[in-house]
């Protein structure tokens, strides 16, 4: 491929902002922004990991991007700049290049932001992409791991285990309805729900390493415990189809990783005013659970009893 | 070695300031800067591209800070924050976090920064150090590549070629001065400076490619040229010795890499208040050169010949 600038100049140049000073410079500068805290959060993804070393590389890019504004909505934080370091084998082909350009430039205009810089590099080793994005919150309003407290509801938005289906799907080779293999290779982070979260949440994670760590990760940090209704977890038609038709079980709807849908805790007295919100914006999110002095989570059915867990999600090493 | 959890907690979470949030969260926070700007920058580096695989994980920590704050000083930027991410081998034992979180420590008391997030992840390749680096300059004060104009004399901090000398020592295994060795494993930031360039530079970057491949950069940015005066070119002692024992020729002292010196350029008018300033602040910077309306950058001898380039520096693909 070409050299190190002209990569530059063709595939990201293009998708800067005014704050990535044409790419010219080794540093953004961004304007002050009065009265807001700005949240930052950043993200490596590396091949045989997070995506397979021939996935598209416009679903590579674009999973890249929605993972880390996932991180942002999930603080409640309006999503504004990113920047992309990337390394990659020296045998890297213009056309991938050319998809990893495309599936930004998709998920800036689906998230409404804009590159402000990074670093190419070679390595000897698989792809890795390392994103920092930046996001903004009004001052004091950024919604944190740490504050759930006893009795607090907790939510989730969406559906869970899709993309620990669509994943299963590609491993195996089994069927899967493309609505799976779609979550899997091109989550979509939950924007609109980053006003709803300053709003209405006390505490919130984005669901990335499964459901039961992710609200494990909010109950550690808060200090508190959790009990989360094993039949309330929402699942689409398709996952449920999918689980029957292979026989996989549940679990792998709360252990199953990359979901990228939003778990919140909300106090008891903001329940109401929440669902109304949701109705009239016709956001979803469903109740899961609730806040609890125990500790850490347990799931538990109808009846109160509760259900073993084997795993509750990944970590790396 | 432990969880990914636990290694967060142990080597991480104490290097965090008050806008990591104790790294609980998956995001910072960082209060607005009234009447500042936000000069951000994002350095990857991959062993065997531009650290050893076997190179002390204290100074791979170190020269992954030292070049990110490089890039901010160039922009006339005080360093604040960071962010690391790390793709790890599988097999990375416990003492090479501790050595790595020491090096961490070392750069931020040297450049008074504090850590504020990152992400932990393991890679089927060579380590590799993401840094996101985050500095301040009062509101419109940046320094840019693209302000240099004709007649702007042109500056070099420091002294030029001990990092690749460094390298070419470990390398060929060939005796060298240990301050050579010690610019290659631990090259530090000029942080002084970057008051300095704020006052008095009409454009400026860092030298980590190659110093004429770095005024390169600059005079493309601006659409000019540069004259680069080859015995004016600062070495040290030590580099002096080295080149003339192993008969290296002088061309590594503008065409190597990782100085982490800053050149600069200053109008005309400005060139006395700076000589002074430096002077009294004990400050070292050499005048190198002069901006011109030529295209790129020639060197140039004593009597104003044109000195042969072979190699101007360092790109990557």
């Amino acid at each position: 491929v070409a050299g190190e600038f002209d990569i530059i100049r063709r595939y990201f140049a293009p998708l800067a902002g005014p704050e990535g000073l044409g790419l010219l410079d080794d540093a953004a500068c961004i304007p002050a922004r009065p009265n807001h805290d700005t949240i930052i959060t950043k993200d490596v993804l590396v091949a045989c990991s997070h995506f397979f070393e021939n996935d598209e590389a416009e679903d590579i890019a674009f999973k890249a991007i929605s993972v880390n504004v996932s991180d942002l909505v999930a603080k409640g934080a309006d999503p504004k700049h990113y920047f992309v370091g990337l390394a990659l084998p020296s045998a890297i082909e213009e056309t991938w290049l050319a998809g990893f350009s495309n599936g930004l430039k998709k998920a800036q205009d689906r998230y409404g932001i804009v590159l402000a810089g990074g670093d190419t590099v070679k390595t000897g080793g698989p792809i890795t992409v390392s994103v920092t994005a930046i996001g903004y919150v009004p001052q004091g309003e950024m919604v944190t791991r740490k504050d759930a407290k006893i009795g607090d509801h907790i939510y989730v938005t969406g559906d869970l285990g899709a993309s620990a289906c669509g994943l299963k799907a590609i491993q195996g080779g089994k069927k899967a309805d493309v609505s799976l293999l779609e979550r899997y290779y091109r989550p979509k982070a939950q924007l609109s729900f980053a006003p709803v979260l300053r709003e209405f949440a006390s505490a919130a994670a984005d669901v990335s390493d499964g459901l039961l760590a992710d609200v494990g990760h909010v109950c550690m940090a808060s200090n508190v415990g959790a009990a989360i209704e094993v039949d309330a977890l929402p699942i689409s038609a398709a996952v449920a189809s999918f689980l029957t038709e292979h026989n996989i079980g549940r679990d792998i709807t709360w252990s199953g990783g990359d979901d990228y849908e939003i778990v919140f805790t909300v106090r008891p007295d903001n329940v109401v005013a929440l669902d109304l919100f949701m109705a009239e914006n016709k956001l979803k999110a469903t109740k899961i659970g609730t806040v609890n002095s125990e500790n850490g989570v347990e799931l538990i059915d109808r009846k109160g009893n509760l259900v073993q867990i084997s795993k509750t999600g990944y970590q790396h090493f």
